[in-house]
């Protein structure tokens, strides 16, 4: 299986990795990108010896060439999309873990490519889902989920008939601050949001497990990847991240995935689907867990949550004004230029500022996702 | 669907019938068999009008051939074949649910009919699980399980390649006297153990839970219909009965089926399979539910748990030894003539005067089912 990886220097992308290094003799790292650490591309390379690498940096690449001269290399948007659609057509699996709205144009140029993509950029769907959804068809291409929540739930719907689903029930740790009050919430410093109580992730992930709007975008996603209606996918709860989702169908039967919390399972399990191949992690213990809880998600606490749900319901360019005021004010929080609430107060105010526009095409999006961006900074930076 | 329902007037008979009720259109009770309760099979045959009609005894049949002339009747274990093998060839499904090793030979001709079975008699399986698979091979025909745990076991499968199987994990309420030492298991009345915590059920199984003697018959049951070895087939004590069982895959996934506790759910399952008919029960609530609890399951609490896993895998007539043994202890025990804690002492005792023999045949079996209960009989009456 020939792999191109876009992130490869990021947590997903480390991970990934890690399952790549269980079966080297099944996976061979075709082309990766990553964007400013240098020295970790350098290790890849080393390890991995790909034959295409991108950096988000010209003068890195310049860096690189003179070390590996047999190597290609490019940097920018260009060289994603050379990354997914490099070389000929094989056994192939792009995986893509970008952060952002970045990744939707080299996901779709992986889909016309005809490349099954392991997804773990849900801005992907998030922003174009409505899009990509017609390019898989057309193109009758796969995307097997990245997220362990959307991983579960395509495992609990492994030899089921789709529409026998009555119910998505997506679980949340609650993040970094499930026991703050909202009013505790006004002076949370970057440090505290960082500390997510269960998953290591990256800083993006994170913060927004903290404001839940990665439920949202979750959401968003898991509507997109099942084809099932915002009012048939729930949320709960559940503070020890073992139950990673659950599928409820209509007989009342509701079958979930557990485990403990470590992503290189669903990042197993999306590259070698539909097999499930040998992974020597940690086996859960319940016996050990003794409890699970199981605790409502509520709107009050978290309006980022409905606030998602409703761009996403209300479709066309809002799911991107969403994304882009969320991805600038998180990067804004994490540079220190707004406090932890000021997060919703501006994707509150984009959504007002920029208008919906069910007439979406990919031209749209990217032009929507750029004006609500350059707004953002230039209004808080 | 053509039905051959066997034990139609005991609890899993009843709401079999609910089952069918949901979809009358689909399914036609074309035989059934009932025990003692005249009563009910008269309010069966109004409702349902089966051709064949089997009792526990020629007096009720006759009473009954006078009242319903155009239906066949007939008594004892002879009738109960009749049931199964009852008529032509057609979309048939035979639900066998007896109690006891009596399910062992209608499980055997339904088999050789070719008719596929619902089997909420696992007697069956623990008993002749070796000559069961070899038939089902030979006739080309499935057994699907209607027991809460294995129906569950069978579910969180769905899709899957066995040999990715680590661990079944099956789950135990821990019945009537969960939470009472062994000292005070001394003096338990039959009253007592008639009240189980979650699960409305006969009165036998009922009793197996609380000793646990249910459990590894389930395991004896698992063993044979998913092919597991009994190393990895785990138990862990849920006070909830909400998940009703687990897969755990060797990439650490672990499945798991929940719902809640409501045999009409397998029992559709069954009577559905493959397909997933609608059920309108009682959705899971688990912010309700709040807590889910995970405990072990002691041997040294429930010596007759291990007993049953050691029976199962001696393989040969110990099964069915303790399964006689078993049988006839708890009718000792429901009619006042043993306390609790002498149902375990004579299954051991029958262990220990019965020999193994691994060179099993149905005869052989059959044989080994009756001395065992006159022995046990004769000694404690």
């Amino acid at each position: 299986m020939n792999l191109f990886i876009l992130g490869v220097t990021g947590n997903i992308g480390k991970q990934t990795l890690d399952v790549v290094r269980t079966s080297k003799n099944k996976f061979k790292v075709v082309a990766v990108s990553g964007n400013t650490n240098l020295k970790k591309m350098k290790d890849i390379i080393n390890e991995f010896s790909p034959k295409y690498v991108s950096m988000g940096k010209r003068d890195d690449i310049l860096k690189l060439q003179e070390l590996y001269p047999n190597i290609e290399f490019g940097y920018g948007i260009e060289s994603l999309i050379k990354v997914v659609t490099y070389g000929g057509l094989g056994e192939d699996l792009v995986v893509n873990a970008l952060v952002g709205s970045v990744g939707l144009k080299p996901t779709i140029e992986a889909i016309k490519k005809g490349r099954n993509i392991a997804l773990a950029n849900k801005e992907t769907l998030v922003i174009g889902g409505e899009i990509i959804n017609e390019l898989l068809k057309e193109h009758n291409v796969k995307i097997i989920p990245v997220d362990s929540e959307h991983s579960a739930i395509m495992q609990c719907l492994n030899g089921e008939d789709f529409s026998t689903i009555k119910n998505i029930i997506i679980t949340a740790s609650g993040g970094s601050f499930r026991d703050k009050t909202r009013k505790e919430l006004r002076n949370v410093t970057v440090h505290d949001a960082l500390n997510h109580p269960n998953w290591s992730m990256g800083a993006k992930v994170t913060i927004d497990s903290a404001t839940m709007m990665n439920k949202g975008l979750e959401i968003i996603e898991a509507h997109y990847l099942f084809n099932v209606d915002y009012d048939h996918i729930k949320t709960v709860m559940h503070r020890e991240s073992i139950v990673h989702s659950l599928v409820e169908f209509h007989d009342t039967s509701v079958i979930a995935h557990l485990g403990n919390p470590d992503m290189r399972v669903p990042i197993s399990y999306a590259l070698n689907y539909p097999s499930r191949a040998q992974y020597n992690g940690k086996s859960l213990d319940l016996v050990k867990m003794g409890k699970l809880h199981f605790e409502e998600l509520p709107y009050s606490k978290y309006p980022l949550l409905k606030m998602a749900i409703d761009a996403g319901k209300s479709k066309g360019l809002n799911p991107t004004t969403l994304n882009a005021a969320n991805e600038a004010a998180v990067n804004l929080f994490l540079n220190g230029k707004i406090t932890f609430l000021q997060i919703e107060e501006i994707i509150r105010e984009c959504l007002d500022v920029f208008k919906n526009d069910l007439n979406i095409t990919l031209d749209k999006i990217l032009d929507r996702d750029l004006k609500v961006k350059d707004y953002t900074y230039k209004k808080y930076s």
